[in-house]
């Protein structure tokens, strides 16, 4: 008789998605004619710099090609006039292109950690961290954040003490997904200085760059001093150009060591994708207004996602400084409940809402059941017509 | 004084590709005006059909947004009819479209294995799989085939003494790279037994599947009879189609648990590449005769390079059935010296050619190093004359 086969553990641990979970559902609905705003996921509505496009269009080799594993030179190039515009004077050498952040962050995480150490996640994180972590075996410990807070960082002795012997790096991600918290440069420096004490890696996720309001302006963890060799940012073109779909991101880092390991890591792929690069090596001549429009609409879309769900009677929520996402807690028992009900059971003339539990973006059993993320990724016109929808049916749901 | 950081060992034992790794040298010669023939990477040369890349081209949407994390379903369903054509009636439940082969390995790897779980490869095998191997933790067990016999599977006992209590799968790659094997129907049936006797998963590489010649036909591990829930194909467009750079693959299985966990491994990094997927549903409008004159073409690229191998004293060959590699042992002591020699030292008429060292394609130490894959991924042409400088090289080489 066969030997039964089975999964790995890592398999059994591997998350699903709690942004896609209730995308079967959504298919249902969506089938039986209705609807559906999407606010769950952070899949940008608008359109991508026509430049972009154009060079994509004009692709006329006869082939397409493998390209280096660090990159195409000339979407280096593009990148380096890229981070000068914002600021950041970096060599060749300091970039490694990756398909899209989330590659960015499994190969960052790879280098750094073996099976069994751990990176702090401040909580709720970017719910896909679980899914990279379970990928190479490293365990995320969680510090929580909370709405009350605006979701700001603890003290620096409440992050410390989850510090342990296997902690090899924090992992923050500013303008935040998903609460849409930007990080003050006194919490930056606090957690430049626990990594400098306690030599530890700092991994910042800044592909919501731009994104903050109220001109307000985000420094960069490359410009903290004196962590040159700490200090790895993961980066993508994803929300930046509308460009989810190419998988471009990648890594900088002026640590060596870990540049030409990461470029080990990525010879074992080849390589990333040739056309989204190509198409990329545009992004040098798309125009400052471009981001500046873009920024100026995601300001008043969050600002009215955050009047509309203030108004609400018992939800909790503080105006975030940037990303294109808020979580905000609700007065309800299980959001994931209250997820499937709008999808499955409510409509406003055949329409509704799609929303993400938070508490898949937390790692503490418990934490977050009663917390909602939302996207605000449509058109305003669109946008108040899905926060009408969605305050009605929290009417509804509590009344049920 | 802060703690020294350090790298994972993992990072550490990350190998660099030897099919890349000549690289920094051939830059070197290259801008000193040596041309190069790289027969060292299975980059084809070969014209991409070209409904696909007008597919491509006609991209005419506002911007490029994520897709499904189990592929694009008009891409899913254009896989159904490829597969349909190569004689195999798939539902799109059995199919999960990869960030090209490189992912779909990475994550079925993943998706069996725990760390310092172990899986048997027939070496020479194709590098890489050192590669994902490391990143999560599993160690890739070598049986060696020979060059004497055309790199063709050893005896079921020989095999079955590599398995041990930590096998979880065979991984085989048939055509074969880096030999240009194609295993007999024989050899097939002997490794399914042994699946199903052992209760191992096999995991079939089948990139090169249309790659066979001679008139021979290849079959595909998914024909193996009460296999279902061993079966794990690995499938990519790169070679098939010139689309190397698009880095869209797929996993064929029809073990829905396996399915099941590839799809929460997908959600992590929300889905492969959109541009590609979307040239790619043009594949249902390539003629026939497409791949018929690709094979017609690299069939005949093999009797030139086998003949001139063949031609040179000292060199111990068998003619390959498929694939665009193969292997050959060398009348060298070191190969890598060689390649070097190659790029670095030698030219005919400011002429030279970048080889493969195949003693990294295998995992038992020692093994392979007078041994070199050559990929014949170039017009006749231009093959006629590399191999020509090859053996004119080979001379000089030896008479130093």
């Amino acid at each position: 008789m066969p030997v039964k086969t089975t999964l790995s553990d890592r398999a059994r641990l591997m998350p699903a998605s709690p942004i896609r979970r209730l995308a079967p559902l959504a298919a249902a609905a969506r089938k039986a004619g209705k609807t559906i705003y999407a606010l769950n996921i952070g899949q940008p509505d608008i359109a991508t710099p026509r430049v972009i496009l154009d060079r994509l269009r004009s692709y006329d080799a006869a082939f397409i090609p493998y390209g280096p594993s660090q990159g195409l030179p000339e979407f280096i190039e593009a990148l380096r006039v890229y981070y000068r515009g914002v600021g950041l004077e970096l060599a060749a050498e300091d970039l490694f292109v990756t398909t899209a952040g989330s590659e960015a962050i499994l190969f960052v995480l790879g280098a750094i950690c073996d099976p069994g150490d751990e990176v702090l996640v401040f909580e709720p994180f970017y719910t896909n961290y679980n899914g990279f972590s379970a990928m190479v075996g490293v365990r995320p410990v969680p510090v929580t954040t909370r709405a009350e807070d605006g979701y700001h960082l603890p003290s620096r002795a409440a992050i410390e003490r989850a510090i342990g012997p296997k902690t090899r790096a924090l992992l923050i991600c500013s303008p935040n997904n998903p609460t849409g918290t930007v990080y003050t440069d006194q919490e930056m420096a606090m957690l430049a200085a626990i990594c400098r004490d306690r030599g530890l890696y700092l991994i910042a996720d800044e592909v919501y760059r731009e994104f903050v309001y109220d001109g307000a302006t985000h420094h960069s963890a490359l410009t903290l001093p004196g962590m040159d060799d700490l200090v790895v940012v993961v980066d993508s073109v994803s929300k930046r150009y509308s460009l989810c779909g190419v998988r471009i991101g990648n890594v900088v880092s002026k640590n060596r060591e870990l540049m030409d390991a990461l470029l080990r890591f990525g010879q074992a792929r080849l390589c990333p994708p040739t056309l989204g690069q190509y198409a990329c090596t545009a992004l040098t001549e798309v125009p400052k207004s471009y981001i500046q429009g873009v920024i100026a609409e995601y300001g008043r879309r969050r600002d009215l996602v955050f009047d509309a769900l203030a108004g609400i009677e018992g939800v909790v929520v503080r105006k975030p400084e940037g990303a294109f996402y808020l979580c905000a807690r609700l007065p309800v028992d299980d959001t994931n409940a209250f997820a499937e009900f709008l999808v499955r059971d409510f409509d406003l003339g055949g329409e509704t809402v799609m929303i993400a539990p938070a508490d898949g973006f937390y790692a503490t059993p418990g934490l977050g059941r009663d917390e909602v993320r939302l996207a605000y990724v449509l058109e305003e016109k669109k946008l108040k017509r899905a926060m009408e929808i969605f305050a009605l049916a929290m009417t509804a749901y509590r009344a049920r």
